[in-house]
């Protein structure tokens, strides 16, 4: 049924193309099968929604059936599906239909937990390779030229065909010209949660602040509300998936925690040493007053100017800096900040 | 003394240069210098530090004393020191040295601060122009061409050269190529609290968190690393200013812990309602179990692969997800998100 294979220049004429099979055919499984057949390669798809017509207009071949799919004996069975369905889907598939030498690849954004459930669930002659390609739709859509892609050859037998099989399909990413990473899916997830884990959480916090563009937005305020725009683009699931199956990203949420912890002590703090000094020291605290009600009274008093007590939600005192003192550890005017 | 002025081409030949004394001359008042000379005017400092030798190579004048400074009679009198120690310095300076159209501009990251501490101490025949050039040293080392310049006519009077003088200041930097934005004090603090006070705490608590660059950084990380290299360089004062002497800082970090405690109720949230149905719903729990433990018994249970429960910090079940488990709202897999 799927015979009528593009012929592609870049692919060895001596060779068949591969067969890819993909299960989870959303965007993701769309953008990633383009590249697919761009390097000549033969693919078919099964997914909950049906996409005969899409398959059709871009030379793939639709299954409605899981079963149908395998009966076609992939070479590659490319699992696209989302970090949540994975397991659930991954357990629905007829291993006894596809052939023993069937290499399984998932593409998810976290690596360890289908490394596992693909060494516990797959019949043990069944190749696995696990790859994170670090792109999407969005990123990619100018070709994939330099883009990450990160990959682990978690089991790969090297008598029969699946040594080359896997080399040919680690060739697709090369052929597009992504920057190739080998690297296991511990290390992978380690990495993730120290940056794409705490970059998602910084966008997914930002949203909640419902930032919005200002007449006078800085360079960097302009990358805070272009990063808030990416994440909330990215489904929720998405963020809660590499949260859940990452088991490093409880630790950089406890991590962020601390770290604002720690910034807002450090405010606070200076805040608190600055009323001590009035208090303790006996340094006159000036009676609470209005800067515009004193000018109408014209009163030479020597106020400061710091905000109000009741702006600032701190009640006890009327302003926190008197003329003349020394602010500790001020190395600003020395520095050239203002 | 201060007579040796530069002719430039971009002056009005029938106009004298104006005379701009600069009080705090670290790198920030250098740089805004810089600027002026080009524009063709007479510039003078004062600091701290002694600037004598970088002011001869730079054609400014500087002055050891304010007095002297103040006995040369400038029409612009510049406040280029921090925000921590402006409120002092500004009241060191001898008015009644100075001519009685002087107009005063400062130029620190907040305004309503300066504004209310100009119009309590400055005598009432000065000018008064609140201003905040929204770049540095570093975004505008090659050209100030489209870089926002926010400045607020607190006080200027229409009699007598003040409109004139005031006029020609703004001039300098439109001449420059500034985005010239005239706002209130008042909606540059509201809009600067939420823009770039945000901004920074996200550098902060970024800073706190060491991140280090990885083999695998996505885009969205390399621009956080890039905030966060970025507000560091700034000192801890300039940062402690924003917060200090906006009155709508507070608000904001309210607003940021608010964001960060609802996104984390967000997924623990959804972790305890997986919990619950297992729990409440008599969802069988497997029991604890480790997939290469169990794959070496083989057994033929069908566990899940969820982090473990002593690396989720989560001591009271083994894992969460029972195999075809429909878990709720997950619409990911027809999004097509991984």
């Amino acid at each position: 049924m799927c015979n009528q294979t593009v012929e592609s220049p870049l692919m060895d004429k001596k060779e068949a193309p591969l067969k890819i099979a993909i299960v989870g055919f959303g965007n993701f499984g769309q953008f990633i099968a383009q590249g697919l057949k761009r390097q000549g390669h033969q693919v078919m798809a099964t997914s909950r929604s049906d996409y005969t017509d899409y398959c059709k207009m871009n030379g793939f071949h639709f299954f409605r059936s899981m079963d149908a799919m395998c009966e076609e004996k992939p070479d590659i069975f490319l699992i696209c599906s989302s970090i949540l369905s994975t397991e659930k889907i991954v357990r629905t598939i007829p291993f006894h239909k596809l052939k023993p030498d069937t290499i399984f690849v998932d593409v998810l954004s976290v690596k360890q937990f289908p490394k596992n459930l693909f060494l516990e669930v797959l019949p043990p002659e069944f190749g696995i390779v696990c790859a994170h390609p670090m792109f999407g739709p969005e990123s990619g859509k100018d070709g994939w030229a330099g883009l990450p892609f990160v990959y682990d050859r978690v089991r790969v037998f090297s008598d029969g065909p699946q040594a080359l099989n896997c080399q040919r399909f680690l060739n697709i990413f090369e052929n597009e010209g992504c920057r190739m990473v080998e690297m296991s899916c511990e290390e992978h997830d380690r990495h993730a949660a120290g940056s794409q884990f705490i970059t998602h959480t910084i966008g997914r916090i930002l949203s909640q602040l419902n930032l919005e563009s200002t007449p006078i937005n800085t360079k960097g305020y302009e990358t805070l509300l272009k990063l808030t725009e990416n994440t909330v683009s990215d489904s929720f699931d998405l963020y809660y998936g590499l949260f859940m199956y990452n088991v490093n990203a409880t630790e950089q949420i406890d991590n962020l925690d601390r770290a604002f912890e720690t910034v807002k002590q450090k405010l606070f703090g200076r805040l608190h040493d600055i009323l001590r000094k009035q208090i303790v020291e006996r340094v006159p605290l000036p009676v609470e007053v209005n800067a515009e009600h004193r000018r109408k009274k014209n009163s030479i008093s020597a106020p400061s100017f710091l905000p109000n007590a009741e702006e600032m939600h701190i009640r006890d005192i009327a302003s926190f800096a008197v003329p003349g003192e020394v602010i500790p550890n001020s190395k600003a005017q020395a520095q050239g900040i203002r």
